[in-house]
């Protein structure tokens, strides 16, 4: 049993975590929000969870690296300044860090760069995601985070070959590119999908979130597996042991 | 067995058509192309299928005009101007004119006008198209088709609510809204989804082509249906029974 | 404000029938389950949505007849006997059976049957479902009423042209065959998919739940509706005015 | 440029593999069809290429034994009776077979593995294809191929766990189990997916095929790699270096 500690407890995702917690048979040591102390909730866990926001983001590492323990952080909207930050904190405590808790996109990011890299140049890569009608940016951090999952496997730089939004006349497809195009409409909790498309075949690689109670499941087990790791960056991809 | 004159026989769709023809028994009275004269086909002709290019729109309808035969115009990029010029040629001879000759698109086409005038507007509506590498504009002209039948089912205007080729912060989807998105890669003949996004469950109407020769065949099939009607202005629809 | 009563109140269905209910703005007369009277929760309701189980379909009815109001039957499992009960009792009040309340699945049944109107006999019909693994039937109830909404369209009879489980040496599809596939796994509320499958072109409508909800307002709506019509029988599609 | 040489070259798939070996600048050294003799092919030939039948695949061994040259079988139906003269003849000379030829298929096979290997035995397995009308036995030789990918990652027996033609009172899911679910119609080439549906998560890994070209050019790359091989049994997955 893992004593957990909650940095924005109030939201839906946390809320999504507390019932994670109790689901995975651990305990809840308390949760944080706007105007409380993370230091609080640290003195009583093995562990942090941040879903809260970029700008409480150094209170929530002080507070671990205070308290001696680690924490994962699942917040998004980070830029530079934060992950140097995160990188700084990582050599005294452990930190895993991560544009989406999900085990399946996890894995899915690991198979998308796996058939990047195996696949030849001729198969062109495009990622196409759905998400509900509230959200406000495209693409998707999830979608840009197997975007550089194929750009890895194929040894280029993402931002130098993307091809986004698509309208009017594009002319023919890049050499190389990969495409981003953002549906948006209804509930949908996340829909994403990878397509190499090769000469007269495809491979469309899949996932589908049923609910965001699955990232709050991933965060609760990345949480469990942190616990007593030593200081540095971890992903989820060493969670799965990828 | 009709007598089927073709402008345009030399390219890819021009020789699908001549498949498409000798497959359904029908007589192919010749072809015309570049430097030829339409006149001189729909001399012999029961009916043309012009899937030229929009310069020599005028010189086909004056060949159809003459011959007093009916025309099946399936050239793609027209203009007002175009569309001007058959509306007045339609007064004398029959004239279908359409982005899409599939049987299956029109169907869908059909369906997604219904369905949009069935679901309430709290029912989002996305259009999701795939083609080869090599097309160079977007959305395809059959998303827009698809759009129009959306737009007609809830009686709006296509233009004033679509979003076309979101990227960066787009903000929440405006209500009502039609999105367009476009896939580019391989040799995908065309693929195109229209997707219905309500509370909780979705609606998607798909059509795969798995190549140019349906374009073909429902090309043929709606000049034979064409020989004999009245003077006017028809449509896929119609063909179908719609 | 329709004052709804729920028979089958403390299931899982009955929970999200109390909270489409209260959604929806309407007021929630008070449940009954079993050992229970349905004749109470009648005599303070101006419509009953009954989802409990066969055996107890003849006692709902006669409460329904006996305070005079209308009464929704989403049961499944019922029988011809339960089916001719139904028959009965809506010569005196207004009824509504089906095998699902979903709109979205409404609308869906009803564009296969126009599809399957529309297409020739060369366009083979398929229908594929996927649903949780506790499922223990196949196909689903919803499966066969779409495979009935295709055959309504072609004009056959469905046992006799039904084509289920195929496996090992099966020989080649047969000529107007309506083909049904189930897959089984995860947490999938249900996801239901028709093929037409052409000469080189395929159509494919699909309805995709994202939870039980979509079925208790769909339910809620239809007794809303119900209430002030006339004796008779009616159907999902007549709530929708399909 | 590889000297090939095709034995059942006048079937369909013998003229694919004509246009494939074209195509990439092969020569093709001449084929040979019912009542000719392999070893005539062989004499001229750096490989063999085989897509007759199981019963002329003693005599196609042999010739290409007798020349020494290395052979690409892809005959499908074959038993434990033909595997058994493969592993013998391997002993002398290098040859690959495999029940898909297709590159995206032989990868997402890999894939698959992989996947299975990953995700714990709470992710149900489920495969669904889709095939032409005239297709006679079901589930496909490349269902059965993935099949076998996702038993082998999860290592368990495939026959021991599956789960095939699905119809009527089925009972819940069995764990562990691998379901297979086969649709029929129109003119489709192939589409193979792969779903691991967790809890409320689904990962999916798909193919499609266009047409059977894909087939001839990973045979005539398969055929390309093996000359010069060392003596022994090679698959797919050796060619793409998985």
């Amino acid at each position: 049993m893992a004593h957990i500690g909650i940095i924005g407890s109030k939201g839906r995702m946390g809320q999504a975590l507390q019932q994670a917690i109790r689901d995975a048979g651990h305990d809840n040591t308390g949760g944080v929000d706007l105007g409380g102390s993370a230091s609080v909730a640290a003195a009583q866990s093995e562990v942090l969870v941040d879903f809260s926001s970029p700008a409480a983001l150094a209170d929530n590492l002080k507070a671990a690296h205070d308290a001696g323990i680690p924490i994962v952080i699942g917040t998004t909207g980070l830029g530079a300044e934060h992950h140097a930050m995160i990188d700084k904190a990582s050599h005294n405590i452990a930190i895993l860090q991560t544009g989406n808790t999900s085990l399946g996109v996890t894995l899915l990011a690991h198979l998308v760069s796996e058939a990047a890299a195996k696949l030849g140049s001729d198969w062109d890569i495009e990622i196409v995601e759905m998400h509900h009608r509230m959200k406000v940016d495209a693409p998707s951090g999830t979608a840009l985070l197997l975007g550089e999952a194929a750009a890895k496997g194929r040894n280029i730089d993402l931002a130098a070959n993307s091809e986004r939004g698509r309208d009017g006349h594009t002319g023919e497809r890049k050499e190389g590119a990969i495409g981003f195009a953002a549906l948006r409409g209804g509930t949908v909790a996340g829909d994403h999908s990878v397509i190499f498309a090769g000469n007269e075949e495809r491979i469309t690689l899949t996932h589908n979130a049923e609910n965001r109670m699955i990232f709050a499941r991933g965060a609760v087990k990345a949480a469990a597996w942190l616990i007593g790791k030593d200081a540095g960056r971890y992903t989820m991809q060493d969670v799965l042991d990828l």
